[in-house]
């Protein structure tokens, strides 16, 4: 084992709250996998509590460095539930195979997912509300930012940007074919595996583009390609 | 409006916990267009809280008729903590494009999500299991029921089939370009949509798959199309 956060060995769970029981072989606890998968994932889910109903809210999400951020409304319910460190769970999953085998019960799914258990946290000032915002823009479209018309308090101030440590975290991964029963496999069904992926189209102007105007070298984001 | 619950006319939320009220427009209360997000989407997220801590776990889910199904482990700490009425919300969602405007602020993402309210209740009973996970199956792969190895009872008695009903439940669409503020849009930076959409590749049989055997007519599901 090592002390290096970035390593790519297992380690161990931060917590039992995180720790993997069902499938542990399935569970990855160390950074460098946790920030890969956080970082590709466009939609994180957020979970929250008000009056004992949990409530689910799927947003943008975004990394830099030991912090996972979202945002919303300054006026949002979401927002005023959590801001004041409430606890919440950001769920970030991303399918990548659906995974057909020779008994109903046997089927399953290919997928990477984070759960990040945390306290929820405003970033606070303007001039650090716009730093959040600019590295949420940058991490989706590098080079973007300079080309923007510039923020203006009111925007600022409109906008809650909360953000939660990833100190209590765990990964699940699973990336296999399908786990027939013995004696399954000469049972004449298909099966196999179905990948899946989210691609970008080609991307559609508005009216105000200039004639000409190609789109630019940073699109499509998430190490996503254009198809069709 | 109508009593309709399936008419496409818009209705009024269901509750005060499901209304919208920051994009009041954005909402949508009506069980067709509620229905026709759950059907869509492969995955749902699933919160539910224990010991005052939220938790988000992504899973499969399907509907049928008025109840919304997901499904588990037996001994997993999350059928544990909500079979026996909990609390739970499920959200559902769906990203359909990232929408890049002029202002870093006025960025958004196009999307058709659904948020269910409700207490989770295990179905009971072998026959009712088998009958909900077969649902399960045709609901993704429609003819493949019949193709599979039969479950045993020990496998069924593995898994619990959990359900909630779709009372409190309200979904959410943005489908539209970037919004700028009046005056930017002759800011010399591109702007428009960027569609994205979840694609399924070339199927990949397993090994015991006898050559020639084709994959079967119902792949992809979900209306997804094969690409490359």
């Amino acid at each position: 084992m090592t002390s290096d956060p970035h390593s790519a060995e297992p380690s161990a769970p931060p917590s039992d709250r995180v720790r993997l029981r069902r499938k542990p072989d399935r569970g990855r606890y160390d950074r460098a996998t946790i920030d890969t998968i956080l970082d590709a994932a466009l939609v994180g889910h957020v979970g929250w509590v008000l009056d004992g109903q949990p409530y689910v809210t799927p947003t943008s999400i975004w990394r830099q460095g030991d912090r996972l951020y979202w945002h919303g409304s300054a006026a949002s319910r979401m927002v005023r539930a959590t801001k004041g460190g409430a606890a919440v769970c950001i769920t970030a999953s991303i399918l990548d195979g659906l995974v057909l085998a020779r008994s109903g019960l046997d089927h399953s799914v290919n997928y990477r997912s984070v759960m990040v258990l945390g306290r929820a946290h405003p970033v606070e000032g303007e001039a650090e509300t716009l730093a959040a915002l600019q590295s949420f823009v940058e991490h989706l479209y590098p080079g973007r930012w300079a080309e923007l018309r510039p923020a203006t308090p009111n925007e600022i101030r409109q906008t809650t940007v909360l953000w939660t440590d990833l100190a209590e975290a765990s990964a699940k991964i699973r990336a296999d074919g399908a786990h027939d029963e013995p004696g399954d496999e000469t049972w004449p069904a298909w099966a196999g595996v179905i990948p899946v992926s989210l691609v970008a189209r080609t991307p559609v102007p508005d009216q105000h583009v200039p004639a000409g105007m190609a789109a630019p070298s940073y699109l499509p984001p998430g190490g996503m390609r254009f198809e069709r």
